[in-house]
């Protein structure tokens, strides 16, 4: 790049496992092309020469390349980091990011919708028995108008409910859980009570949540500080039937006292994520009655994966024009080394 | 009842095939019997010779007996029967209740909430294939992160949804369906544009409810205007995929053309009413595949069965202040003559 | 009319002391006339020679026409009376009407949005003392930054709000005092308590009205039931400071009592409706302070005149659709007699 | 301090204009000091002295004390600043705050909900002309049931309203527009289009605002970018008979194209804020025709004066936890540099 005497921003891309294709449409990439010069590349992480050779000069890196800081030192016009991966990993020195006015960001926000009504369709399957009628119907052993079936069907309406969790995907499902009409319980030790009380919902600890609501949606990050907290001394304090919905990451509860729980039929589950995945093919689960099981697939639907490219050509408009970015997430320098959630793979 | 000289409003029960004790709590019962005199009766019919003994007195009736005008004419102390069935039956003269202020009024409303929880929940299972994820996990055959069996997952969130039929369960799926945001297009023949239009809903024909929406709620009663209308014409102009939830009455579709346009993958079809129940064994609905089948449960759910008892004392207090009762449904003697629904065996 | 062989529906107009061109555009005339043929007349009364010449035909009046028993049996096709003058007169025979299966109707509901703006507008007035301050702007006696002036300024957030009837008025008010955030509590004798929660409100005594509330809507018709009812003894209950806006009918409270209440600085007061219209010129409310005063001015705003025909006309024609009627309010015959509110002159 | 060997984080007052016992109760002191160790000053601005002697060892400084670089250098415990008079003064060095990784917020959030009443507040009357018919009744000459004056009476119902500027007061008051159901309009420069569309309101140049609203609400900070822009250009565009409020600040007006507007009766001004306060005492605005004037007092009510203490408190408590700050609001180093709102006196 040392003949590089465009003006225009240079943005380069290292987007693996993501492929350009799928996260930019015609229209993002010529949005994106009308911001600057674009470096595109993908089907394997950019190599270091790849990186280097583009870095005095990069104003925006659209992926997950690895930023120690002494290639922020050699970054002078580096202004935005986008992770399209949408976990935020180790490789980055946010600290450093932040003392340089680097916006480190993620498009994760596009994963809000999907997870969210995914999350209540697995509430209501779970509380009225919704994919094992469907399955007794094929079988052939229905029974007519609930008569056994509906002995412990349940409805949400002006029952209390709980976010354990309240980022993203908690403040997309939280609309969609109001008309319900009941009271709504927030865990979330990141956000201060009184930001809670803001949003209209009610402070909870853990102990309330499960206590109290006849359905726990879990919905926290993993962190330092929660993984595999919740366990079977939460599970117990439910109400007979209560609903569990693990839509988020698997590595915040206790997996097997999950599945005791459900078993014993004290709580019924609604499982999205997994310690290990794939599922391993024997994993008890499978077999583990009120259940609702689903092998990671609330978020990553076709029709949002476009939005990635929206998020990123949105958030590199407004830093080039000095403003803040407002659609991506950002890595929170104060948090960010906290987190825990596994990468996909 | 020629004895009897109680200044006390007369109630006479006659509820089968519901049961007292199942609409009826202590609470309600104790509300019931502190309006006047009850004569509690149920597990059949009451007889004709049970029923005239106690018509010269009945203020209110609580059941489904037989009203024809020679009945009303010795009723002279009637002002309200509750059907708690949940369908207006012909057995009833409406316009001669009507001409003498005596109200007929039903308990229908109490499912409003169930079906339309069921119904958000069915829509859900379908945009997303909740119950079939499920299957392959127990099967063993799923595939991770979505990948092939989310290839037609949609979000509901932003896209046009409609209803046709907008009676108590249609309102009560309303306010679920805003959060996610859409235009909402409501067919209702009972209903006039501008009232719709003044709920901040969209007037639609059938064509284009079933040309624009997403999903297709149908929620009308059956009438002599709407049976069968429902068919392949309807289905061929859905978008690929397109998802249909029939969730109140069977009588209005085509159910052969709703089953070929689900095993053509043209729609998905979620369905909870059939045209006979019990669903005959070999019925090809159960082997028909981009369907979920629930066998008619999504209202009877245990929770609301004492609600019916709260409305028939409810409505029953205003009546005997001289108001309007306000919680039941009325039959409107202009239309109940159309209704078709079958009644539960 | 002997010689009327049109098997078109008759419609009358007797709108006095209203005009047609007032309550009908170019629109609704022609919607109308598509209906059936029209008898015009406006600017006075109709006679009674009229009304006779035309009654065995009419199926639809539109005004207030005196209708006693001995009328409605020579009207036999009478299916509907729209009143369009807003309050129900003693001058019909509303039982029979009832029997004879005719609806007796009212474009009262146009008043509705209007009178619940104005409501709103007049409690933030109160609330804020923002008349006062333009006054003292425009004397040049102002203070700034509300220093003096601000002292008992208060905002409605979170505030509990109480509603004294819950009709069109009220039910218009409801929405646009929700985002506000409070409890909102409603006494409305006429509504049962199960419906008032149905509605997400708070049923409560005029007593806890008064405590509780930071501002009280008094919103009820005037009936035999609550002549005068609201005086002191209610005021006193109040917090100091706070506001009653009354916005329906005068005849609700001692008007006296009323203005003793804020004229000692126990409460303010928002009124638009005077027991005597026009407001006497020596009245001592011109002089009371902690007033905002407005001349019966709420509901009879321009734009919402030709509404009262778009009322008619879509009622119109679901009656003769054979449909009831939904745009209008009904005279209910169980409590229309009750009703005490004043006829405008 | 050089002697000091508390442990315990030291909290520095110098919150001149204002005054402690105005932001603090009783209970935000005591959850303040158990925080940390507070140094309390108020009354004038904290001496240099008094600052340099506490600046080593500062952790928060609540107050405007001037913070050059030279200063933060000597700061290095300093982790938040928290500006309670409301405005971000240049005497702070934000971009070095920012690469130190200080906080500089403010308490300026807790005025946006009295401002949003009042600004609804004003909008309504004058949409009903509310402040001149209360005059109109005290001098005697007011017209009954709106005749005359209710000519230009407008409901907000329906119609579109723009916001021009999103912030803190524009996010608070849109809630409270929703109910009416119109179009929102926001025109705001540093919000991404897309950012306002997941808002659910309309992106819109600030031509579209003033040609389509009935009601504009000026809500912006002065900036850099739009002091004095709007102007006669603008207000021409209006329909005749719309409605300004001015209720963030006057700098972003032509103030004496908006008082011609208002004179010429082609548009209404509601007026909060001046370009010189205290109002010139021959200011011709007291003498216009077609506003509501008001002495900058929208935000200043008293009930709020100690929520800006829980704000310190709330984001005090986060700071110190080490995650980020909620409740107040931040001074972006991006855009910081460019607002041009004048501090109080």
């Amino acid at each position: 790049m040392e003949t590089r005497s465009s003006p225009r921003p240079l943005i380069m891309f290292d987007p693996h496992p993501r492929r350009i294709d799928v996260l930019f449409n015609s229209e993002t990439k010529r949005r994106l092309e009308s911001l600057g010069d674009v470096i595109w590349h993908d089907g394997a992480p950019a190599s270091d020469a790849h990186i280097e050779r583009y870095l005095p000069e990069v104003t925006a890196i659209v992926g997950q390349s690895a930023l120690p800081r002494e290639r922020l030192e050699r970054a002078k016009k580096l202004k935005v980091v986008f992770n399209v991966e949408s976990n935020f990993l180790p490789n980055i020195d946010y600290i450093e990011c932040h003392r340089r006015g680097i916006h480190v960001l993620s498009t994760a926000p596009v994963f809000a919708k999907p997870v969210a009504e995914m999350s209540l369709g697995l509430a209501l399957s779970a509380a009225r028995r919704i994919h094992q009628a469907d399955a007794a119907v094929r079988a052939g052993n229905e029974t007519l108008y609930g008569e056994g079936d509906n002995h412990d069907s349940i409805l949400l309406h002006g029952r209390p409910l709980a976010l354990v969790g309240c980022g993203n995907v908690g403040r997309a499902l939280l609309p969609l859980l109001r008309p319900f009409g009941g009271e709504i319980l927030v865990n979330d030790p990141w956000i201060h009570p009184s930001a809670l009380r803001e949003m209209n919902v009610t402070p909870a600890t853990l102990d309330e949540c499960f206590e109290r609501a006849a359905v726990v949606f879990l919905m926290a990050a993993t962190t330092t500080e929660n993984m595999g907290k919740i366990g079977r001394a939460y599970f117990d304090k439910m109400q007979k039937g209560g609903i569990v919905v693990l839509a988020s990451r698997a590595g915040i509860v206790n997996f097997d006292e999950l599945l005791d729980a459900a078993e014993s039929g004290r709580i019924r589950a609604a499982i999205d994520v997994w310690p290990d995945e794939p599922i391993p093919a024997g994993h008890r689960a499978r077999r583990t009655p009120n259940t609702v099981l689903q092998a990671h697939r609330a978020g990553n639907i076709p029709e949002i994966w476009p939005w990635m490219g929206q998020l990123v050509v949105d958030d590199l408009e407004l830093v080039l024009r000095g403003l803040a970015p407002q659609r991506c997430q950002r890595a929170q320098w104060e948090t960010v080394s906290k987190l825990r959630s596994k990468p996909i793979e």
